[in-house]
């Protein structure tokens, strides 16, 4: 049985619009939330109280098919039965109004939670945990963990000198540290001031904020069909390991850790081959230089493996994650990237153990159902059918990628205009879709797809593009 | 009657120790925990099902009086029952499995929510709501915040330049900006990249981490008994003030904003004046900064008002808040400090409604059993009594602070080892207490906090200090 009628035996059939989306209720409801809270990216109010699995009800009543997911962060549906039970337990109560700073007070039950959750579905080689907040987050706490360790490294067992403990407390070095974190051109991994310096995937998200002169790598650029550009693809791979190499080799200060996602996602979709990710890690670890995999978007399922990295047959020193998870964190295996004394990588919180039980309840559908296999044939089937749409609209449809990478497909337009026309027309007929990059539509489904959905999304989306065609 | 015996009928009537603390159990699961997860810096295991009220249970079955309240962050005692049932509505359910996007989504009922919680309790003129994660994201959103409204108004409605454009996307000036945030010494304001640039509390809580050079003022250093010493104290307030504007007036860049703590509670809860608040105020009108108080540990009652600067009577532009309200944010009232334009204030989440329904219902507790005029009640008693302590134990106990300032109250150790070997001391005798600073010992418990708790916590440390004294 598909796993949406198993979990959602009253899911809507299909789409249902009554109105615009925007209609007059979600926009009576935004006029009134922008007295007090910014709603000038708002796509429409959600009524999560008749959401269901993978639709999604507006102010208005209309049901709309999502394929965005809360940006890639609902992993089994809206309202999923499971997970209501686990948001109803004794545990979820306690855990909400005791929240602990676990890292001083660790509660009695979180190795358990951590155990039976997170860490089951840690990757290979990757067995400790430390929790955190948001995504931005996690990047930000594995920065620091890779710096201390670095200094720690670096300083082989002397003390702190006076020298350090002065300049450090005047932002200056050598107690702040002078050491960088390497990215990728057209990467993304958050907009905190360190996370935001390794972002770069649009002017508009760095404009006017601080950042650190961190260096970057160029990010390849990958030529589809693949098929027909096996040469080129591969001499861009070279062209960009052979840049990382001299970037690693001459940049005038110590680059503690590199950070890349698996696919470059806010900043287009950007696949890249498993050779690729295989020279990165090759290159880091020949130059000293620690991996972070930011799996924040990419992590939790989506692409078929549950993290996406482990398409490529390669393992970081950190990977961290949120969004789908819902905990957000990072794995490690040295204890030394959690600090050489206490009190260094530190908050309050240091995670959260509602969130624990959630990402806990989470893994354990995705186990119990092997909803990776479903995720897998699904997603075989839509990009057959984005193929058969690609040949008919090859004007519209370009670059499709993410063949063999789960639901990590997405597909360019010929213009952010256009792009964005056609994300606002599939909207009116009923399907909720998510762009990235300049002129990128990317499909975040959640784990809880299936075919029937794909024949829907395939429906509105073909039915908009013949529409645009005609025009 | 007072509010503990209305929540807590069952809470204990004494601490009860059974073993040392962290005593076998605690040990034990900390060993375990230790396998995949930091625990360099716990004091023991907490179990939270067992905790009630004003007292934490830990592993072993100890109970302690807790006035250190997971770092000042528990508002209404362990498993307050209002609480409970706010965590077992459908609300919650629906928040905690369907958590949105809220810049795009924003929930149906999100606006209620905030009406009723957080907005309910803005500080005068602040009436809009920017909500966040944690303390510090909260705090680096109002950077971003200050950053992006200095620099909009100084772009005076042109466009970005091709300049920038390109500039930002390599980290480096003009679109990326060189414009700061002023702090102030032995300050703390989180330990992300950018709120750790503007962290002095001490070095561990900085030393390796790359830094923006960033200005700081000096904070006063205040002078205990207050009454004894007037003119000395007075003069501090006007030289830092006098240093502050020498900094706002030369600081080779633009100083976007200042930010303060209206106690520097990690660094030592240090109290200023209301004379030096209003002046810092002065100030940073006079060179058109913005100000904003961080009111994470401050804020949510614990000091007899619901924002601690609401002693001063000063207007800030934006104001953090975090810890006791569970959820995380910035108050503000211009729009423009929401961005000129969506996606440039933006991350997956911008809040949790999840955590918003319990700073609702924390909220509602405070305002319908008038929590804060028991606090005050309960401070001034304890005030007293511990300046009787003060009297009798006069080289143990020193500046004793925070009178007329609810709970923020604290005094110096004579040293660090002294102040450490106390909060163990008292710890074994069953009071939970944090320290701050080198040498401080900061009380923080909760608003359910009796003057019943007073007389016990006073009598563990008078007993402590006494076995101290003859020893």
């Amino acid at each position: 049985m598909p796993i949406a009628d198993k979990y959602f035996p009253d899911e809507p059939k299909a789409p249902h619009m009554i109105t615009p989306c925007p209609g007059p209720a979600s926009k009576a409801k935004l006029a009134e939330l922008s007295t007090a809270f910014d709603t000038k990216a708002a796509f429409f109010i959600a009524d999560f109280y008749n959401s269901l699995g993978n639709y999604i009800c507006d102010a208005d009543g209309n049901l709309l098919l999502d394929a965005y997911c809360q940006i890639s962060s609902i992993a089994l549906g809206y309202n999923n039965p499971e997970l209501l039970k686990a948001a109803q337990t004794k545990e979820m109560a306690t855990a909400l109004v005791n929240r602990p700073a676990l890292a001083c007070f660790p509660s009695s039950d979180y190795y358990e939670i951590l155990k039976e959750g997170l860490l089951s579905v840690a990757p290979e080689g990757l067995d400790r945990v430390c929790t955190a907040h948001t995504g931005s987050d996690a990047n930000e706490m594995a920065f620091k963990a890779c710096l201390m360790y670095q200094a720690t490294k670096k300083r082989a067992g002397k003390p702190f000198t006076q020298l350090e403990l002065d300049s450090v407390m005047k932002n200056e070095t050598p107690g702040a540290s002078d050491m960088v974190i390497l990215s990728f051109t057209n990467g993304f991994h958050g907009r905190l001031f360190g996370s935001l310096s390794t972002t770069h995937s649009k002017p508009i998200h760095k404009l006017d904020i601080p950042a650190f002169p961190w260096p970057t790598a160029p990010f390849p650029t990958v030529k589809y069909p693949l098929e027909d550009h096996v040469e080129e693809n591969k001499a861009e791979d070279e062209r960009c390991l052979k840049e990382l190499d001299h970037v690693l080799s001459t940049f005038p200060h110590q680059i503690a850790a590199a950070i890349i996602e698996p696919v470059q996602s806010e900043g287009g979709d950007n696949h890249a081959s498993a050779t690729f990710f295989q020279g990165v890690r090759e290159l880091t670890k020949k130059h000293g230089v620690l991996l972070i995999v930011d799996e924040v978007q990419c992590g939790g399922g989506g692409s078929g493996k549950m993290w996406l990295h482990q398409h490529y047959g390669i393992r970081p020193d950190l990977m961290t994650f949120s969004k789908k998870m819902q905990n957000a964190g990072f794995f490690y295996h040295d204890p030394l990237l959690a600090g050489d004394r206490p009190y260094r990588q530190f908050n309050t919180w240091c995670g959260d153990p509602s969130k624990a039980l959630i990402a806990k309840a989470i893994i354990h559908e995705i186990k119990e159902n092997d909803l990776l296999k479903g995720v897998n044939e699904t997603a075989e089937y839509l990009y057959g059918k984005l193929e058969e749409i690609r040949e008919k609209y090859s004007k519209l449809v370009l670059n499709l990628r993410g063949k063999g990478r789960g639901f990590f497909i997405a597909f360019d337009m010929p213009s952010a205009e256009i792009r964005d026309k056609f994300l606002w027309g599939c909207r009116q007929k009923g399907l909720n879709l998510g762009g990235c990059g300049d002129v990128g539509v990317r499909l975040r489904p959640g784990l809880t797809f299936g075919k029937k959905h794909v024949d829907i999304l395939v429906g509105v989306v073909e039915s908009e593009l013949s529409e645009m065609s005609n025009h």
